[in-house]
């Protein structure tokens, strides 16, 4: 702030609006200077699995089927459908020629932390094995792929992006390849550049669109190849060839690490309930992981909320129930985590919310609330049920389409209040008589960006060192699948998984689309299984663990998350 | 969840309530389980200072006075005014005679990564200079020591918090010492345990308060000293004696690391402004120090806003201004950095508060708004500026004397609100055209009990081995000081400084009241002066950086703060 107050004077004045500027989202050449540690992550060389230190043959598997609807999934991928799943084998190939590639990479939806690292690798592989070759970056996600927005890649470039954080090297978006003209723009780009393959590296959705892509560069007999490989924080995108999506590792020991300096900072304290709400809408992946690292006193779970068919009062009550139990014990914190996604997965809130629009669509908003006898009697009593803010919330703020923007509600706020409510009701009651102090938390961005742990980094430098290799040896439409991976990294096994084998169909106004499910919290699963035999004890008891910062070197450098730990543990 | 709903009842049927529990604030012999970057970290040996590992010699310095109203400083400490601060040299005195002593120590006010580290520093001292020694903490803070609740410190329980963060050893507590009474009981307490000495370890006010205990055990003849330790992670508490107050340098790194991953995060999305607001409700310390570490585009620091008399409207305008210019450049993202305290800093804001609090106090708030009129002409703008939610806030929500709660605004989304208006009035007059997206932060309890860093743990266990050899050589009212940071461990000074040489005194409802002052941020020191020169470049190009987590070995665990780095470096 310059002195006399006229800053943007002061601004307009200066010599930095005279020299050449990057327009967003591709601020690539900017990032002139890094911590320390970003340096020391700079210059450290990855493992790979000893099958991609040697020459390798591809094997294949038996041909594929679809895990739902084969049918329409047939009818949908004629080209690709039943192509087998392949596993590199130690050994040589003809199709192992050597020849160079051009090949192009999209990084598609939101941020997780090893997406450079998954192109260092591919580049690394090009540069050793397929020497001549030129590889792309497209600009700002699928949309630079219809646009023709893209960079090329080389040394310069990937060398400013090894083992960072983030997504900037070229940024994401979340379009998507769909219809008839997109598609034939995609096809004129990858034929400009001469492209013999791409690789997506997305979620559900943007493996689902590496797979239309495929489908469709085959059926126009392109030579361009598309490999897909698996990211997301969320861990909603995983199977039995793909053990775990990229990021999931990272962006959980941040937020657990921020949860157990918030656990010691409670017992420290001993005044507040810090309630703690974590990113992932659709699964509950992540508030399960932090858990299983931490152990908090209630951990909330979307899916089993959906499971049981719970109220919010159910879910109210039960942490409220808590409280009052650890006040008789004399402790008057502790640590609740929510599930981001949380009011998605109550049945009676996803009623009261489509009743809402519907009303809302039609009639004002009378202030006697006259309006409010077009609601059904359930749903009327869950809105009296809410908080104040949160009503007018609901019937205030609502989307470009009207509709009511539940999204925007901040669950863990909500929830802090309704406890007050419910605890003032129990002091009336004789059966409270303590102080309760919420604290409210969201982490999400927090951990989208980290710089990739030791396990992400080394996964993702062979998702993207198989992935070239798959387009090497003229393999298309399938999902880099790197396994084994409860063994050292030199153990690790390397292949692709037929993206159509993935695959269902869901019926969208009428239309059957491909989609690959979210892989959900299993409530037979070994990671919930755990959670739920240890959170009685967890209530009451206080078994906080703190993880501190992630570590890059050292013993504590190898440390995986318990998710994967205990499924691949349940496998074995 | 049990599956039948009735949580309530199954967790009072289980066997969970059977076992011994612990009252709260005293849970430390709960914490059973450690991550394995805490297990790491509890093995981890220290190192000290090249004088504290020989023999060694108290050195006076000069007598000291106070940094000001010195008279009336030695009327309120007539035992201790004038006393010599002390360096430890190495070599030989009668006083170090190895005589066993009986410590107790006290955490005090809110938490800092390094407590437990300090008290081990005072135990390894113990057990290797003093053998046969005995030690005490007293729980929740000074009303441990009024209330005489205490607990032995042995290795058992030391041992379980080497190097870790929180305070949940002992627990701390804001209590002050203060009354004839209060002293009185905490002479009774000292005398029942027949105290050697205290160490009080807690920021400006517990020091004071510690300055208070010595004299008044010294006026009765006790033959316990007070010897006290400078923590806080507000970095508020410093002088040329004691360059930094422990925790800053921790809690900093966590709040950078976090804000390094969220600059990445907007890079990459290239779509949300993330307003982060940082703990520090006196001074902007810890915001100008993440801004020196990560780079942000706005950085408000509140000593500037007050001293350039700047209104809510400048600041908003401000960041508008930057929001409209790097939207030219293309970049609709940004970071804006905001310290806790910031309408603490504008006069204005006071104003108002001052006004609302004598209207409130008197008058009913009419819907129609006269009430309004009682407002001075500039209070009455500034109030019709603010947000609607805001205002609701300030006129509805009042702590238990009817004041509004200044404290509970949440700045940060006060803000994005303010420039949401004033960009949409912008967009009129055909200025702005683009879209503006405000994610809201707050970072404060995230930071409190993280692991401490290498260098706030080296820097912990020197001041409390140093406090401790204070103590055996018979010291009182002093504040252990360790000095010449800027070199190598091996090569920092330890010795004490005269509290009363760092005090002043206010006028506090007609009477005098010790103070040591808080040390503000220094617009004409090298921290601000570095933002200064740098703050309109990072506005328009982005320099971000990301500082990781925080590393415990290797070279990038040796990293300092900024703070201390530049202005160790101004003064050499």
């Amino acid at each position: 702030m310059s002195s006399n107050g006229n800053v943007y004077a002061a601004l307009t004045a200066s010599k930095l609006f005279t020299g050449a500027t990057w327009p967003s989202p591709s601020p690539w050449p900017i990032l002139s200077r890094f911590s320390e540690v970003q340096s020391s992550r700079l210059k450290f060389a990855l493992p790979l699995p000893n099958v991609l230190k040697n020459h390798f043959k591809l094997a294949d598997g038996p041909p594929s089927s679809a895990v739902g609807s084969p049918d329409e999934i047939k009818e949908l991928f004629p080209n690709l459908f039943g192509q087998s799943s392949v596993m590199l084998l130690p050994g040589r190939d003809s199709s192992e020629d050597n020849k160079s590639l051009r090949i192009g990479v999209v990084l598609s939806g939101g941020q997780a932390p090893g997406g450079h690292t998954v192109i260092s690798g591919i580049f690394d592989y090009l540069q050793e094995r397929a020497k001549g070759s030129k590889m792309y970056g497209f600009k700002g996600g699928p949309a630079g792929i219809m646009k023709f927005k893209y960079v090329e890649l080389t040394s310069d470039v990937i060398n400013l992006y090894r083992n960072q954080g983030g997504f900037d090297m070229i940024c994401s978006g979340r379009d998507k390849i769909e219809t008839p003209e997109q598609l034939k723009q995609a096809a004129d780009t990858v034929q400009k550049l001469d492209l013999d393959g791409l690789v997506v590296i997305g979620g559900d959705d943007s493996n689902t669109n590496a797979c239309i892509l495929a489908e469709y560069f085959r059926g126009q007999n392109l030579k361009t190849r598309v490999i897909g490989c698996p990211k997301t924080i969320d861990g909603d995108l995983k199977c039995k060839e793909v053990p775990i999506s990229f990021g999931f590792d990272t962006a959980t020991k941040i937020f657990s690490e921020l949860i157990g300096n918030v656990m010691v900072d409670a017992r420290s304290t001993g005044k507040y309930y810090h309630f703690v709400r974590l990113m992932g809408r659709a699964a509950s992946h992540i508030t399960l992981e932090c858990a299983l690292q931490t152990h908090p006193n209630v951990t909330i779970i979307g899916e089993e909320v959906a499971a049981q068919n719970f109220t919010l009062k159910n879910v109210t009550g039960y942490i409220t129930d808590i409280i009052c139990k650890r006040a008789e014990l004399g402790y008057n914190y502790g640590v609740v985590l929510i599930p981001e996604g949380l009011i998605d997965f109550i049945p009676e809130v996803q009623q009261l919310i489509s009743e809402l629009n519907e009303i809302l669509a039609h009639d004002a908003v009378d202030k006697e609330g006259v309006w409010k006898k077009k609601l059904r009697s359930q749903s009327c009593q869950l809105f009296e049920l809410l908080p104040q803010d949160i009503q007018d919330q609901l019937l205030l703020e609502r989307d470009p389409h009207g509709n009511v923007q539940v999204s925007k509600i901040e669950t863990e706020k909500m929830l802090i209040q309704m406890i007050e409510t419910e605890l003032e009701k129990r002091r009336k009651d004789g059966l409270y008589n303590n102080n309760f102090i919420g604290r409210p938390h969201f982490f999400g961005y927090e951990g989208r960006c980290g710089l990739p742990s030791k396990f992400d980094s080394d996964y993702c430098y062979a998702l993207g060192y198989g992935a070239a290799a798959l387009l090497q040896f003229g393999k298309t439409g399938l999902i880099s699948s790197v396994g084994n991976l409860g063994a050292p990294v030199e153990k690790w096994t390397v292949g692709g998984t037929a993206l159509t084998s993935l695959m269902d169909v869901e019926r969208r106004q009428g239309q059957f689309k491909p989609v690959i499910k979210k892989a959900m919290v299993e409530l037979e699963g070994a990671p919930f299984k755990k959670l739920a035999s240890m959170r009685d004890e967890w209530a009451l008891n206080n078994r906080y663990v703190s993880p501190g910062p992630i570590q890059f070197v050292g013993p504590t450098s190898n440390i995986r998350n318990q998710t994967l730990t205990l499924e691949l543990g349940a496998q074995a």
